[in-house]
């Protein structure tokens, strides 16, 4: 992706960003603090305004608390078996949550996935980190073969 | 994927790695410079050593050039659809290459992908940039659900 053949490359509107992010699952955070630029993969959900996750105290956690300015990247490969793909690529804000706005970043997550990745409610989170990011820049590229 | 649940999470051995990175398509190239954090998916091929990739003058070239220590994110979520998944996180060394090198990635390319990502030989490249990512420490991990 991002090939050679850039002719077929179209960009996506907000509308059609706005859908891909509710439709995908996997996101690709890109962090990067004291020289190290770090990407990882997370679960999220998207509101239409922020990626919401939750994960454990760690270096992605430690990083976005020291340069919260991260990068969000969602892509489709070769969904139709043609070699299409799209891919989402936003830049945005780590904001750490507590209280009621994890409650709700929680609610969410169960809400859009069957096999919710978080089974416990909000009494029993110790070690974890709930967050979203707020996506002020958001671009789109898809090729459809 | 790297959500609360953390008992499951297997570490990979540097084989399992290599055996995940030949096999996957998709790599994100994580990069920075400027203050600007960037991820960005591209295709590749890989040697044992390096992702190898051909990809055009863009903002990643331009930001790689700047600033050639990049990180290297493949993961694999739900192949089994039972919510399994890898992730292998490497970071290298952002390499431009041209001549003997360069045709060296666009053979490995064409080998790798039957429909591929180059058509035209390397007489053609106006534009193109090969590079390859020399990778000097990678991690992966899983989880068998």
């Amino acid at each position: 992706m991002h090939a050679p053949d850039r002719s077929a490359i179209a960009e996506l509107s907000r509308e059609e960003i706005d859908a891909f992010l509710r439709t995908q699952r996997v996101a690709r955070l890109g962090c990067h603090a004291d020289g190290l630029t770090y990407v990882v993969p997370v679960i999220y959900a998207y509101d239409g305004e922020c990626v919401h996750a939750v994960t454990t105290e760690g270096q992605k956690v430690a990083m976005m608390r020291a340069n919260p300015r991260v990068c969000v990247e969602v892509d489709e490969y070769d969904a139709d078996g043609r070699g299409s793909w799209r891919s989402v690529i936003a830049y945005g804000a780590f904001e750490e949550l507590g209280g009621d706005a994890a409650a709700g970043t929680l609610a969410l997550l169960r809400e859009r996935f069957a096999r919710a990745p978080v089974r416990e409610g909000p009494r029993d989170l110790g070690g974890v980190v709930v967050f979203r990011v707020r996506l002020d820049e958001l671009t789109g590229r898809a090729v459809t073969r």
